[in-house]
C-alpha cells in the first residue's frame, strides 16, 4: 500500500481490519472488536461518557495529525471517566471519514487511541466501534469505566468550608491554542501546516504548550485516588475553569472562591483555559491528597457561583460550540 | 420559540436543556444526564456497541424527519445489544448539528430516541451524550446492555446440523428504500420530500415498507429469549442477509444453506435486504423458539460460506459504505 492510498480505495472490511490490527486489547473485554457488540467485565457499576471531535470546530487537520486526533479523542473521554472517580476499561469509537483521507492517517488515529490508553489508563483499549462515510472527518468516542465499588463522585457534593483543588495543568493547552492561531494561521484565521521551521522558532515552553493542546495529558489516575481520599465533588475542566467551576458550584448550590495567587504563573489563562482536562475537586479541609493543589475555598452560596479573591472573574469565561464557533471557508 | 428558531440561536446549555427534557430516564441509571459521565447499575457483564448515522450515506433529511432519525439511531443500536442475547439499559448520544437546523427538528430527534426505547426496550433511555457543531448532521449512538448473567451469544458458535432461523422481517426495509428512490427522488437520484400526495399514491404494503425503512422495528425481546433457548450463534441483519450470514458462517467456520422457499414472499429482497434488523440465529435442531422461523440449515464448511438450496446466491449481496456510497451533489 502506498502513502497515497485513500479510504475510498479500500472496502469497509479491509479498512476495519487495518484499524483493528492497531487498537490493542482491553483487559476486561470478554468480547472485543468483531461481533455485534463488545462485552466487558465490571466489578462495580458502569461509568459511560461520550464526546465527539469534528473537523473544524474541534480540531484542524493542518494542526492535528491522525495520531494527535486519536490521542485527544481518547484522552478527553478517559478524563470524564476519571472525573467520576472511576477506572476506564474500554473505548468504543465511531469514526466517520471522507473517502479522500489517506489510509495511513486513519491508521495513525488508531495508533493515537491505543497509545493514549496505554499511557493514561493502562488496561483500557478500543473494544468496538463503527466506521462510516462522511464529508467531515468526525470521531465520536465513548469511554466506559468501572467504579470498582467506589462511591461515585458527582458535581453536587461540595460543601461550604471545603477546599477547592486542582490536579493537572491549568492554561497550558489554552496557551498552545493561542500559539497555533498566532503563528500557524493566515490573516483570516485559517489553519496552516505546522512546519519544522515554524516549530523550531518556538521556545521550549511554547512547543510544550502546543503539544499539550494537541495531545492533552489529563491526570487520570488522580480520579480514583481522589474518590478514595473522600473528595466531595469533582469534574474535569474541559470548557474553561470559570465556566466549569460555575457548573460545579451550581450543582452543589455553593460558591467557589478562587485565589488568584494560587492559579500559577498565568492566572488569566488558568481561569479561561479548559482543554488541559485538569481535575477540579473539592475536599474537606485537611483531606486534600498529594497530587491536588489548593486553589480556593468553598463558601455558602453568594450572589455569584464563582469569585476570584471575592470578586467577579473578569474577561471571557469559556467555550460554547454554538456561540464561539465560526466556520472558516476553505479550512 | 418559533418554528423558525435554529440551533445557532441557542447556547449549548439551552439546547441541551431542551433535549434533556425529552429523553426520559433509564431505569438502571444511578447518574444520568448532567455530570461528566453517566453511571449505570448492571447485574451481569456490560454489552456495548456504537453505530453512526450520517446525513447523506445513512439518511436523507428530505425523507427522514428528526423523529425518524432518532428512532432509527436508537433501534439499530438496541438491535446489536439484543443480538448478543442482552437487555438494553441505556443510550449515549453524540449529536453533531449544523447551526441552521431548526430546534424543533433536534427536539424531534430526542422524541424519536425516547419513543424507540419505550416501544422496543422498556426501561432503556438516553443517559448521556454530547452536542457539537458540524456542517453535516451526524448522530452516533452507543447502546449499553446487561447480560443479566446469561452467557453471551457470539457469531462463532454455529455447528453443522443446527437450524438457521430468523426473527423479524426480511426485505421490507429494502422494499421501502426501493420505493423512496423510485418515487421520491429526481432523475439524478436526489431525495425529494415525502409529499402527502406521493404517500397517498402508495399501496398500504408500500407505505408500511417505507415506514419500516425509516423507523425499523427490530425484534429486540427475542434476543434474550433466544439466549435462554440455547441459541448457538446470533447476529442482527443490518447489511443484507447474504452478507451478514457470510460473516456468521465465517466466524463459525461452517456453511449456512438457506432454503429459498422459506424466505417469504420476496426471496430476492430477503436475501439482499438488511435494514429490518432481523435476528439471524442458529439453534440445535428441535430447539427453535416460538418467534423464530426456520430458513435453512448449518452444514460443514463447504466451498462457499452461504448457499441457497445448495447453490451460490445470485445478485448483489449487501451494503458497503465505501463501495456503495456515491455523493449526490446538492443532496
Amino acid at each position: 500500500m502506498s502513502e497515497a492510498t485513500v479510504v475510498a480505495d479500500l472496502s469497509e472490511r479491509e479498512l476495519l481490519a487495518r484499524i483493528a490490527a492497531r487498537t490493542g486489547t482491553a483487559r476486561d473485554a470478554l468480547v472485543g472488536i468483531g461481533d455485534d457488540a463488545a462485552i466487558l467485565r465490571v466489578a462495580g457499576s458502569v461509568v459511560a461518557t461520550t464526546d465527539t471531535l469534528v473537523d473544524g470546530p474541534d480540531f484542524r487537520r493542518a494542526w492535528s495529525s491522525g495520531y494527535d486526533l486519536g490521542w485527544k479523542a481518547a484522552a478527553v473521554n478517559l478524563s470524564d471517566v476519571a472525573a467520576m472517580g472511576a477506572r476506564p476499561i474500554a473505548l468504543l469509537v465511531a469514526l466517520a471519514v471522507p473517502g479522500d483521507v489517506p489510509v495511513v492517517e486513519v491508521e495513525s488515529i488508531a495508533d493515537g487511541l491505543r497509545e493514549a490508553c496505554d499511557a493514561l489508563a493502562p488496561g483500557c483499549a478500543v473494544a468496538g466501534g463503527d466506521l462510516t462515510h462522511s464529508s467531515v472527518l468526525t470521531i465520536a468516542v465513548t469511554a466506559l469505566g468501572d467504579t470498582d465499588g467506589r462511591a461515585s463522585v458527582l458535581r453536587s457534593g461540595a460543601r461550604a468550608g471545603d477546599v477547592v483543588a486542582i490536579a493537572g495543568e491549568m492554561g497550558v493547552a489554552a496557551h498552545g491554542l493561542d500559539i497555533l492561531f498566532g503563528r500557524f494561521a493566515d490573516a483570516e484565521g485559517r489553519a496552516q501546516p505546522l512546519t519544522v521551521e515554524g516549530l523550531d522558532a518556538l521556545t521550549e515552553a511554547e512547543r510544550r504548550a502546543v503539544e499539550r493542546q494537541l495531545r492533552p495529558v489529563p491526570p487520570l489516575a488522580q480520579g480514583p485516588l481522589a474518590a478514595e481520599a473522600g473528595v466531595t465533588a469533582m469534574m474535569d475542566v474541559s470548557d474553561g475553569l470559570v465556566l466549569d467551576a460555575t457548573r460545579l458550584a451550581d450543582a452543589s448550590r455553593v460558591t467557589l472562591d478562587l485565589s488568584r495567587d494560587l492559579l500559577g504563573p498565568d492566572p488569566d489563562r488558568a481561569l479561561r483555559g479548559g482543554e488541559d482536562h485538569a481535575l477540579l475537586a473539592t475536599f474537606p479541609a485537611g483531606a486534600v491528597p498529594e497530587n491536588f493543589r489548593e486553589i480556593g475555598r468553598v463558601t455558602a452560596r453568594g450572589a455569584l457561583p464563582v469569585t476570584v479573591d471575592g470578586e467577579a472573574p473578569r474577561g471571557p469565561g469559556g467555550w460554547d460550540p454554538y456561540r464561539d464557533w465560526a466556520p472558516l471557508e476553505g479550512d
